[in-house]
């Protein structure tokens, strides 16, 4: 089978065997939205010697604005029901024929709390999980520009809760006032000033006063340029975290990048323990929800 | 004498006769900083006509980029410790010879947090209002880009907390994906969503969290690209304010624009009253200072 990640910048595509061996795998900077019908042009060329007839697609391709919409699934609902409400494409391209094209949909969360959320793509890294998310409740955290929070309960996706952290981090360290604290294109990581960020989340006073810290202490010269991102990365992740507790003993995490080292840290320093997992869940995903719909 | 305001984007001016009436009033788009020496002579063209030998200036004009750096005065301090400290300044410039031009301290406060906080031209609108603050605690909030809320305890600026709010409601207005939600140039205020956006910061979930919804209620039809800026706006304001709690029954506003009144109708809603200032409080307040330092 193959299976396409395809999201928001970027596309990645597995070529699977029958046991779930990765033989091949691709990757090229096209985002899934805003292409409309010329979606089966683009993943023709990028699958283009891969011949298998199944092909699952995840992400922002089944997005509005994407190839085709794939409606919200919602929660609770395991492999069997994200599998189901998989959404066939029909397309004329040539190279797509006599091939079954499948968008795995998003989900939605509108039972948690008084605003709903969602996520798409996640869902299907989350399924790829499921082997090893045994306990009774388990939470996956997959950090990024939107980092999504994710509780699994008896194998099934409860609840979604997004923070905007990754993008908060962006748009501070590039277009506020704090950007002149900040020394350019340098975000090497410091581990101290990260960890006096997140303490500082802990602090009174809340994170839309907490973020000005990045200025005092600049004019003080408390945090240096090159330290300031760290501290505002610090400050963030634990914001962030901090509105998860209670969490379990151990938390999965979704990632081996940097980011993801990051969080690890910032968890450990409320002692809760990571496990981390690769991205590559996503293939593994997209096979268990092919082989739920056509078994 | 002559009272001058310059900030980081204007400059404002007021021509004061002895018992404080204004005579005359100026203002311009020109920000306080990056001009070096030509303060002198921007200031000059500004002041044309006005031929009174007392200038006072407070604001960014004295902040590290601004004319000359007026170092801050530790909190706990009143009118008598901020008039003392104001800064001379020396200048060959023709049309200021012979005048007395002074620059107000801004205030830092290391005091009530790990983080030091600070403020610059805002020490002297709180001066100018002092005569109105006679209770053993009050507590002013200037909303804006950076709202500073500032406790004063028996005459004396006692605290100073920064909140990014306006910024962070730019940024996320314009520069981060929730833009693509919103109507683009409306910012028309509705109430209705204000107070929703309000009500959602009470939630569990923090910040980070709840600024998703704008994306999600936008998704589903709960939220039109119209109503999402107050939204948002009542969001900001709300987490803000929260993290102020617990606050006087009453507490004191500077400004009577739009943002003064989001700000009462925010308070209003956890039952605290609000009492507006016009931001010409500035004027007042160097005239205090003024009076204080050469008495």
């Amino acid at each position: 089978m193959i299976a396409i990640d395809w999201g928001t910048s970027s596309l990645r595509g597995w070529l699977l065997d029958e046991a779930g061996n990765v033989l091949d795998r691709r990757r090229a900077d096209i985002g899934a939205l805003g292409h409309g019908e010329r979606c089966a042009e683009i993943l023709s060329r990028q699958i283009e010697g891969w011949s298998d007839a199944q092909i699952v697609m995840c992400g922002m391709v089944g997005a509005r604005g994407g190839w085709r919409e794939a409606a919200y699934v919602e929660c609770p609902a395991g492999a069997q029901a994200i599998a189901a409400a998989m959404l066939r494409v029909e397309t004329d391209a040539t190279a797509l024929q006599d091939r079954i094209v499948r968008i795995v949909p998003g989900m939605v969360d509108r039972r948690s709390s008084s605003v709903a959320d969602v996520m798409r793509g996640e869902e299907t890294q989350i399924v790829g999980l499921l082997p090893v998310l045994q306990e009774p409740f388990e939470v996956v955290c997959l950090p990024g520009t939107h980092s999504k929070w994710v509780g699994i309960r008896d194998g099934r996706v409860a609840s979604i809760r997004t923070a905007m952290t990754g993008e908060t981090y962006a748009l501070f360290r590039t277009h506020s006032v704090l950007a002149r604290s900040m020394a350019a294109h340098d975000d090497a990581f410091d581990g101290a000033s990260f960890d006096a960020g997140l303490r500082r989340s802990a602090d009174a006073g809340g994170l839309l006063h907490h973020l000005f810290g990045v200025r005092t202490q600049g004019l003080f010269g408390q945090l240096s340029p090159e330290q300031a991102p760290s501290w505002l990365s610090g400050l963030l992740i634990g914001h962030e975290i901090r509105e998860q507790l209670p969490l379990p003993q151990v938390v999965h995490l979704v990632g081996n990048d940097r980011l993801a080292t990051a969080y690890a840290r910032a968890l450990a320093a409320l002692d809760i323990e990571t496990r981390s997992h690769s991205e590559q869940s996503a293939a593994s995903g997209m096979r268990t929800l092919l082989q739920a719909a056509a078994p």
